[in-house]
């Protein structure tokens, strides 16, 4: 078995690690950028191995809607079909099944659903779901789960708790890929007692890594801190934990600290294609006045090709002139700039000094400007 | 004098040549790719190098409108602006006067219109045209010309021609910038008596070059051929000669074969948004079903990052899935497609086998779909 995971040095709760993966080496804590459709929104993977990216995510539910298993399949595996050579983990489908599809029915079987795109009917269920990660050939694949919306009562989010342990197991039993590691979802909401039952629950099923699933989906952040720290005391020290969902600077820096090795995140490239851009003192829109004429880049303490080549009044400009290229050197920037987060917040750790590195992080890091559009995922569990 | 031009090779009518600018020097026949707004779309810089691009286009209207000319002044000029350290040409602002803006009065003065993004009224004539090209400090800037719509009265055409040529000696009068070279217009529409009459009446003036204006509009490609052919065998030997909005593959070299040197043409990136792809065999729609588990890429001939990269399905999925992606993939394929022909012209010509090579160009190379969008300049002259 070629995947492998071991903790190098641990400072606090905060830990670095290195995951080992049949296409390729990760170092742990690390952020993977979202390749919803079999593509990280308006970037090459050239750009992805130049910004330092280890490992990607890409989606089941879309993937199987379009082109679907069987092309990407033919086409010889999700990293061929994307060009990227490197570790790809796919989630199961569930997540959008339940908060992207038009939902027709959830039973013990499985979801059935339809399509976003064209309103056509299909079945999830813990079988089907790895046995299309296995076609995708996926690196890392993740067990069907089933999501609660923010807001239910206790008592319904453990109904849906403990059908995710039931079909954790299912994937387990069917599940059969090699060189493929299936990794549990942790969920019960914001419920400190759900949650640990979950855990608890789980971990003697031996997956090769726990993720912790259904934050930051509108819950306070005190509650998602809180979670996040009882599942870093919690899960097992010898396996990755990947806290889903959660790409915000602030977030990543204090989910490092609660003990989390792994995160994915749309934001960071979503808010860039509305031109909210991550600096050191902030999130800023450079679409916004200060910088008509700003010669200056974006952040002058980054490293990536956007702020090497150009002046924040040429992406205002770019912007403004709502031309193509402003999504790809924004997106660039921002993806950079969480990987560049998690490398910094690698070498804390390994010296010793995370503490000093997240309070100087977020006593720089405010977000200016929070008049960002939701993400849709947000807006979907407010609905409910 | 920094500029210079030299024939270092000829096959017939077709001519290789070096054009020695400011910042750089430039192959002859070469292609332009076209920054309208100072971004060619979907690409950037660093592309452009990849792509073998040597020169740009962009358009001194949209950057007079925005950003601003003095705002490109104030951070460095165009080059600078765009992070792009070649040679770039600007265009005079006539043509989309005419073509975009809302016109309001043309007067022996000047054009009074009004701007197509805001209606805000502005002014360009000869003396402010030599002013804000000498602004964005342009390798080689256009004198402003009054361009005919295809279709008018030869009288009309002679009255626009008539004042295009004064138009041009008050841009000689105006012209002062160093390091900046200045090309004449041979206007004349269809005729060819009147494009005679023009090209005898500027070359006396001296112009560092000649550029054929007001063809590629929607006049039948045999007349297009035919004033490319009397005007590589009419204009000055020693200079350049630019060909102002051509640039599909058959025109490029049919006009190379004519005595042509530059070309511009968004064409190639407009086309590319749409999924319409430059191949050997000619042009196809990468969004049609025959592509859709094409593991090959598009053009196995083809040295572009998106054919090293990527298989034909892979596109059609980005083009299907709208993912941004695919817009740059296109237009780095078809600008390399059009660039490479360019350079395997140049080795003809040195060889002295240019026929054969558009001979056998041309045999292969069909125009497969013709459902792609005309373009808004064809479109405006088809109008009137």
């Amino acid at each position: 078995m070629t995947f492998r995971f071991q903790v190098n040095a641990t400072d606090g709760y905060a830990r670095v690690g290195t995951l080992n993966t049949a296409h390729g080496q990760i170092e742990t804590p690390a952020f993977m950028p979202v390749a919803t459709q079999g593509s990280v929104k308006a970037i090459a993977p050239d750009d992805l191995k130049t910004l330092g990216s280890t490992i990607l995510l890409s989606n089941t539910y879309h993937l199987m809607l379009r082109p679907s298993i069987q092309v990407i399949r033919n086409l010889g595996g999700i990293q061929d079909f994307m060009s990227w050579p490197g570790p790809v983990l796919t989630d199961s489908g569930g997540f959008q099944t339940f908060s992207l599809g038009r939902l027709q029915r959830v039973s013990e079987d499985g979801v059935t659903f339809r399509s976003h795109i064209d309103g056509s009917e299909h079945f999830l269920s813990p079988e089907t779901s790895m046995e299309y990660q296995a076609l995708l050939g996926s690196d890392i694949a993740m067990v069907l789960d089933q999501v609660p919306a923010y807001g239910l009562t206790e008592s319904q989010v453990q109904l849906a708790m403990n059908r995710t342990h039931r079909w954790a197991l299912r994937c387990k039993e069917a599940h059969s890929r090699e060189n493929q590691a299936l990794f549990a979802v942790v969920q019960g909401g914001v419920s400190t007692d759900l949650r640990l039952e979950s855990a608890y629950t789980l971990m003697p099923m031996d997956f090769q890594g726990y993720a912790v699933g259904g934050l930051s989906v509108g819950e306070p952040k005190a509650q998602m801190y809180e979670i996040a720290s009882l599942m870093g005391e919690t899960l097992p020290h010898d396996k990755p934990r990947y806290l889903m969902g959660v790409g915000s600077p602030e977030d990543l820096v204090e989910c490092v600290g609660r003990g989390m090795d792994m995160f994915d995140c749309a934001l960071p490239t979503r808010v860039a294609r509305n031109g909210a851009l991550f600096t050191h003192h902030g999130r800023v829109n450079v679409d916004s006045a200060p910088f008509r004429e700003q010669d200056r880049p974006i952040d002058e303490h980054c490293d990536c090709y956007t702020c090497l080549s150009f002046s924040a009044a040429y992406l205002h400009h770019l912007f403004k002139a709502k031309e193509l290229l402003a999504y790809r050197l924004a997106s660039i920037h921002n993806l950079r700039f969480v990987i560049r987060l998690m490398e910094e917040a690698r070498r804390a750790i390994e010296c010793g000094t995370f503490d000093a590195f997240r309070n100087r992080f977020l006593s720089e890091y405010r977000i200016t400007n929070e008049n960002v559009r939701r993400s849709q995922k947000e807006k979907w569990f407010q609905r409910r």
